[in-house]
């Protein structure tokens, strides 16, 4: 396709603390090739976007402290494309800055907005995907999100539940849930009607922009103040006003879960958002007793269904275990069991303030 | 006591594999301070001796490549109290060669033979019952063990059966017997008439020399005819011409189990060969979760009865995870369930094939 009207937004300010410790502070995931594959995240989402939009229109948010490492990873993007973060604020200020500024120099524009840090099985039908959500939110005012056919219970992520009587590829959004219980989530499942969110989203800048004004006037008045410091010297000084008086909120909280023009393409492209270490797991494929192991240098001896990290030449021996998260990374060592893999976002909070910013 | 016609031998060429991998093949165990108390093992088992004999008639046994590391560690000792070995032929050649090299220097000599890598709790009991087995020996012509009275049917040591006949603190010796299977052990334990085997032993330089004689006479022959050679130059070259046409065999099965003057005396001064994780966790005092740490860095989550090594300021994180050994140590990490310690033994002889010298 690459219509020159198609823009991407990708967002790489997360520090990924679910995935320490190999995601740190200074070097969260999205800056690692976590699949050893030679590309980082954040350069495997760059290259599936040019399926979709020019090269010179895929924006990516960070924050300050990572402006190095993105413009050494994606030396095709200029200076202007590179829109810095003073301070986490979330995913709406962070989605307002990026549409305005592109809606001032395209108004005709159609944005994708994705995520640094996610894992796409097939690339070919996640374009095909975004494709449709483009030729869709480019004729009507709509505001598309892609929603992950479920397969399997998941507690990690939030639910997207569709209208079915909407005889349309592209199906009208009922409600979101957040994070439910694994009860609630396998109802979700067995209904049929609902989707895991993606956070994947497609709309035109006319939408978008009403959609602040509607749901969330003050952060739209300020960043529509902008339009004399966009692509100029200016913008960082303009910048860095805003975000000191921005609301800390979520587009999905701020703007998605309140439209009534929400609309969501069922998709099935092999997605995770490589949140947890098990949804890692799922994406690697395991040694013959389910070992999956990420490093030149594992052995396992009688030991099953293990995840285990090792960097460089780092030799790790298992024997006798089974069902655990082995994560050797400079100076930490973490081992953890699957099922007490969410308490890690917790521990990550008690080494910091324990044992200082070096660990974490 | 300090009796001048007191000598002691410390065994220091062992490699400890199952201790890897904080035991590693140019390191091994005997020269860490794996307590963290601040002496090596080697350098407790030289203090303790002290005790019973003068520094100067402490020799060490090891071999050639830890020549430096026996120098650093005992600068107490001379150039000729420390015995090199050409190559590891096992504990009989080595106890033939540092007694011939005693006898040949004083015939009066009561030798002590030792480990450089036990574990000995209560120092000033152990100092008692080598006293014992010292006034014994010198005055009956008896080899000497000392005998640990056993705690639990454990199937890593061997075993010695007492006559229980005898009305002395030190008994005939009926029978050694191999590391036996479990079911084995605890009928030892529950006959009372067994203990471990310390390969503490304790015999004049008559005895021993006339006990080479008669079970190993080649080896006998071999080392009498050092006398012109011990305590000068031409040394080495003897010990060099001499171990190359060794039998490789330990004293326990070339003299001990053969000879009719063996004598125990049971003891109990919180004995272990540290030969393996478990022996050595049942010496650290655990937290209340039963998790024994040696590591400044080390924090736990849930997790119960746990082995872990951190070397200096590395951080190990464990959540939910039960009878771990857990051993990090420069390039290489270990994490083996409990139940499972004895393979390490095979897995170090894998590594060693598979990945090379660099690992074990």
């Amino acid at each position: 396709m690459n219509n020159p009207h198609t823009y991407s937004v990708i967002m790489a300010g997360g520090i990924g603390s679910r995935f320490w410790p190999m995601s740190r502070t200074k070097y969260p995931k999205q800056f690692l090739d976590i699949l050893g594959i030679g590309r980082t995240l954040l350069q495997q989402t760059f290259d599936r976007l040019l399926h979709s939009c020019p090269a010179q229109n895929i924006y990516v948010v960070t924050n300050e402290e990572y402006r190095q490492l993105v413009l050494e990873q994606l030396p095709e993007i200029g200076e202007h494309q590179l829109l810095l973060e003073p301070a986490r604020r979330n995913t709406a200020p962070c989605i307002a800055y990026a549409c305005y500024k592109i809606s001032q120099k395209d108004p005709a524009a159609n944005i994708i907005i994705a995520s640094s840090d996610h894992f796409i099985q097939h690339e070919a039908e996640f374009t095909k995907c975004l494709h449709k959500a483009l030729d869709y939110c480019s004729t009507s005012d709509s505001l598309v999100t892609l929603g992950i056919k479920p397969s399997r219970p998941d507690t990690g992520y939030g639910y997207i539940q569709f209208d079915m009587d909407i005889h349309s590829e592209i199906k009208k959004v009922k409600t979101f849930t957040e994070k439910p219980s694994l009860e609630i989530a396998q109802e979700f499942i067995n209904s049929g009607d609902f989707l895991w969110n993606s956070g994947i989203f497609i709309w035109s800048a006319g939408s978008i922009v009403r959609a602040f004004e509607k749901h969330l006037p003050e952060m739209a008045l300020a960043f529509s103040e902008g339009s004399p410091y966009y692509f100029t010297d200016e913008e960082k000084g303009f910048v860095d006003r805003v975000y000191s008086t921005c609301q800390n909120i979520s587009i999905d909280y701020g703007i998605m879960e309140k439209a009534d023009n929400v609309h969501v393409l069922p998709s099935d492209f092999g997605w995770s958002d490589l949140g947890t270490w098990g949804s890692l797991y799922t994406h690697i494929s395991p040694d013959q007793n389910g070992n999956a192991l990420l490093g030149r240098n594992i052995k396992t001896y009688e030991s099953q269904d293990n995840l285990v990290y090792a960097e460089r030449n780092k030799l790790i021996v298992l024997q006798g275990v089974k069902d655990l998260i082995v994560v050797d990374k400079g100076n930490v060592l973490l081992i953890c069991h699957k099922d007490h893999e969410q308490e890690i976002k917790q521990i990550v909070t008690d080494i910091k303030m324990e044992k200082g910013e070096d660990f974490v």
